[in-house]
């Protein structure tokens, strides 16, 4: 959590992190500024224990302050200020530009640890050749990350709240696609039609996704998985938004909104079958919701990270299934891990995942999504949740919403 | 232009580009897919005089082959394999997987750009890591980024055509917010009331404002800024959700909408006055116009970058104001430069601001944005459009939009 940092900064042998790039969709600068908040580029320092300094474009200023912590501006430290001494040119003026900075916020040697989301190229030449204009400045890079990724494993209360209110717009959104999808008729064709007769294809269905997400206050930077029949079976196939819906289909509908100006995610999947279901795809749905039960309840502080995969797959595989525990790179049946730490990424720590002995904790955010894959037949099949570790050590589901596979056609 | 990217490699000494990351917001591997696409991690080489290689994982093995390039599948490379001869250390196996990854793309020797949108602390530990194993590959991140830009600056005609998509979609949904809110009613506080009889807040215009993105295709990943009154008077103050919007008062409408997904980029700001405007007001939106007009005449082929930054100086000088060429720093008057090279990043090259000698060129798409700021007078003002300069050398801009001060209500 957020208050372990200097804890984690001493651990890890950081004197100070220093975070750039946007305000954001920038995990590490918004984990920072409880934002995310409109700055274009920013600096932060984080001292060990010293409170954090938010460094801003003037143009910016109100915007920084709103994020209620120190700040400074950058005015003094524009490029052109530096361009005499760089003799013109403008990568050195860059160089002197960090280097002021750096003196600016106390770093004249020690160890900092650096991050933000952000263009690699430049930025690695630049802490490159600022590393060697500072010998005794160490800077690292992956210590920073460390120290993070440690810290946003376990979420304070106000994540978890605002994660929470994240998965009640999912659960609103996909509430009113099932209920839009129930208003359709299903043809003798087995296509879908709506009120005007017209077919409704999957772009369509993608398109209210959007306008809901949107008005609700959420966006959808990593697009939206609304797959069917083969794409379903392929497990990050986004659908084919010219194809037609049709019935009797497996759908895997995966929503991954994010707090508008990328803040915090939720993650939720369901697999729908439109007026009705095969009884393969019916027993198949039945047999990822069985071990769905199983991998929660290896959700649970203390166990191994990679005991919910364990478990989910011991119930796949009891029905014959190849997995990837019992084959490594399968492309049919259970074909990925059981999920994913979220939080201001997607994916974070930790890793429900073959092999991953780290312990789960309470206040941990994570997925448990199984599925069983088979393209060639044309079925794909996913539920997933996101599931908070309670102060008691047991998963609490953050987003109840039914589970049925099959939606009525009632058009 | 992208046919000149084998001419701009050999130009900057690289034998190869390598780039890392998403597959979407992530403007280096975008521009080279021809994206955005919903890969998760993704690798691209592009070598000198070869056609690029898009390496994806397993499960996104169809998004990757939508792009049409050659693709290569990443399972030969998961970690996994790598961590036996790593014994185990999860950085150590990184690396070992960045080396099998780049004989596989035949890089064995000779320099090689490296760059993509990602978490800045790990992969610049990574490359480092990978600089030392190899000595005998040179690994560069500014020149990958500068043989990017240099290709980017100009854009060929389908990169304009969907710049130009996007301004269709912004008029539209400025157009509608234009008429959604001449429908309101002015109160005799000055307050604008709905239908309803309620206030109108700023927050209810944004959330039209991201409905209407959205339902259109578009995103909108760096806010919006609806700004009215002193926060007009701050450039990229957003705006306060809460405030109720009044008749009289200028609002800056700054909307940059990108397609879904992370690709192309508009940039388009209007000031509007409900009911009524000022009569100074209407003096300074005319001298930003005037200066709107002599910046928009300078943006010519040949002309340096600078010229149209100079020539609203000029107009807006003559009007007593401040600029940041007489004042530099300054925070009322002509605050900011004129404008931005736009496309896959909201900010690109070039730059038409002071002392930017690069002369124009076809096939550059800019933002032409002069303004004004009075933020204790409660006064902001700015006008911009996005422009192509076309083969002619000649600007056109992108998307046509009145630029009426006042809104009158009519409801």
């Amino acid at each position: 959590m957020k208050h372990d940092l200097d804890a984690r900064l001493a651990e890890h042998g950081l004197d100070a992190l220093v975070v750039v790039g946007p305000g954001g969709h920038n995990p590490a600068l918004v984990y920072l500024t409880g934002g995310p908040a409109h700055l274009t580029n920013a600096w932060l320092v984080k001292r060990v224990g010293q409170a954090p300094v938010l460094y801003h474009w003037p143009m910016e200023r109100d915007e920084a302050a709103r994020t209620g912590l120190s700040t400074r501006s950058l005015a003094p430290f524009s490029l052109r200020r530096f361009l005499p001494a760089a003799e013109g040119d403008a990568f050195r003026a860059q160089v002197l530009q960090v280097l002021a900075l750096l003196d600016d916020m106390g770093l004249h040697r020690g160890t900092i640890g650096v991050t933000g989301r952000v263009e690699l190229g430049p930025w690695l030449s630049l802490w490159q050749a600022v590393q060697q204009a500072r010998p005794d400045l160490r800077v690292e890079g992956r210590r920073a990350h460390q120290v993070l990724s440690a810290a946003r494993v376990t979420k304070d209360p106000d994540e978890v709240a605002r994660i929470r209110r994240m998965g009640a717009l999912t659960v609103e959104v996909v509430g009113r696609v099932a209920e839009r999808l129930q208003s359709l008729r299903r043809g003798p064709d087995d296509l879908v039609y709506d009120a005007a007769g017209e077919a409704v294809t999957i772009g369509q269905v993608k398109g209210w996704i959007r306008r809901w997400v949107a008005e609700l206050g959420g966006e959808l930077p990593l697009a939206v998985i609304f797959a069917q029949g083969y794409d379903a079976g392929v497990p990050h196939s986004v659908g084919d938004d010219a194809a037609a819906l049709r019935a009797g289909v497996p759908i895997v509908f995966d929503i991954f909104p994010q707090e508008a100006g990328g803040g915090y995610f939720y993650d939720f999947t369901r697999t729908w079958s439109l007026g009705y279901a095969t009884d393969e795809v019916q027993a198949l749905h039945a047999q990822v919701l069985e071990a769905y039960d199983a991998a929660l309840d290896a959700v649970r502080a203390g166990q191994p990270a990679a005991a919910p995969f364990e478990r989910a797959c011991d119930v796949l595989e009891g029905y014959g299934h190849p997995t990837s525990r019992t084959q490594p790179g399968t492309q049919t049946g259970f074909v990925h891990s059981l999920g994913h730490g979220l939080g201001l990424d997607i994916h974070e720590e930790p890793r429900l995942a073959q092999g991953q002995t780290r312990p789960l904790e309470p206040g941990m955010v994570v997925t448990v999504e199984p599925g069983l894959y088979y393209p060639e037949r044309a079925i794909g099949i996913r539920v997933e949740d996101t599931v908070y570790l309670g102060p008691d050590g047991h998963p609490q589901v953050l987003a109840a919403y039914p589970t049925d596979l099959v939606l009525p056609l009632r058009g």
